[in-house]
């Protein structure tokens, strides 16, 4: 007789998240900035007696809690200084409508899935001027939490964009008129030159390790590298990321 | 009566790990790195029967053990790979000795204490030839476990150099050449600019939130900015880094 209990498949992200469920936002930046969104809905929003002082003014009335009970509501090891609100999700873009909306620089991210490192691409996008950031269907954690913390606020700027097709998103950006760059560390051409004098560019990153897959790669206009020494592979992917951002915008940097 | 168990004052960085005693280091990047270095002495080496096989003719013969044994080694959700190794942990070394060894590119880390962060400017300043970092003696955690593996290996090839004092390090430096430059959100003086032309540099870093402390930034030669939209207050201090010891080398990019 057969006694292991049965293991069943579980996708690695829990598809109630991605359904559009109410989920927790924490941390002051993550916090204020949601509240600072009117197109949030909001349902609880939780504060200590301290941090509840930085809220006054708000769209929502805090309740006023000690800080183990916020530590009760959230995952384990959820740094969130005092404030946690629970609001429902964002709704995602169409690329289409970021596009015609008048973006010039969007951010694609192909297989990037580790939360801190997307929050702080949000981050980095939104501090460069990156309106959007494509993400796939699958494979990429929902914008909740973690990355919602990391990212210091700016997922209430920056469009979130989901697509099925990396490649195909790819094309439509290149369609529209926008650069699409990848980055791979096997390639010789130095990133400042593949992105200068482009009005509009797309930035696309691979995980760490795989990098861009080849049918990604291969829908890039150009694939180009940060110069680093040889002694290291490669960087930490959203350093990579803010680099690159950082890079797109240096045109544009007061000549002084 | 008082039941209530007595709850010592426990140090933030257990002093045991930063009194030399052996530690252990997790991940494929971070304990190959170590195995190739001969500066360090090796007490255990365990692998799982995966793992083993990228470590053949190394310097120590792995224990072959299960993935589930090496977790039980490690502190909670550490991701190792299938492989960790405990060895003592490298010396630190002396800013004079960094500096008489040719150095001309040195991070500063004024109160910098998050691992993952730190672990990443490790492995951006070994990306971009810094090859020393300063910390300061206290108020920074090892450079061990999560910092190594976040760092990839390079924390076997950047300098440790501990401060008491970190103004008077820049001020060593200052002296023997080196132009200071402290990032700070508030400055109006663009970073390329800052660090157009000097041959030996020192990025000097804060802590997110509150920044450098006064009395560094004023032993700071300049303050300079990266140059990010108003919707943003800052850039993760790992991105800032990144973008700042790339910046700093850009001027040594192939004109092409």
């Amino acid at each position: 007789m057969q006694t292991r209990p049965q293991r069943p498949e579980k996708p690695r992200f829990s598809p109630r998240e991605t359904e559009g469920g109410p989920v927790w936002l924490w941390g002051t930046h993550a916090v204020m900035a949601a509240l600072a969104n009117p197109a949030r809905r909001f349902h609880t929003l939780l504060a200590t007696e301290n941090a509840a002082q930085k809220l006054s003014g708000g769209p929502v009335t805090p309740q006023i809690v000690t800080a183990k009970e916020i530590d009760q509501r959230l995952p384990p090891g959820a740094v969130h200084q005092g404030v946690a609100v629970k609001a429902d999700p964002l709704e995602e873009a169409n690329l289409e409508d970021v596009i015609e909306a008048g973006a010039t620089r969007i951010a694609v991210l192909d297989q990037v899935s580790d939360p801190h490192n997307m929050g702080a691409i949000f981050r980095s996008a939104a501090a460069f001027g990156f309106t959007g950031l494509v993400l796939q269907t699958r494979n990429a954690p929902p914008v909740t939490g973690v990355v919602a913390k990391s990212a210091a606020g700016a997922i209430e700027t920056v469009a979130e964009i989901r697509a099925v097709n990396i490649a195909r998103a790819l094309e439509v950006l290149g369609e529209a008129g926008f650069h699409t760059v990848g980055l791979a560390g096997e390639s010789t051409r130095p990133l400042d030159l593949a992105l200068k004098g482009a009005a509009k560019v797309a930035i696309v990153l691979g995980a760490e390790g795989p990098g861009l897959r080849p049918a990604v790669a291969k829908a890039c206009a150009e694939l180009a590298r940060i110069p680093i020494s040889a002694q290291m592979e490669s960087l930490n992917v959203s350093n990579a990321a803010a680099i690159a951002f950082y890079e797109a915008n240096r045109s544009g940097f007061p000549a002084a």
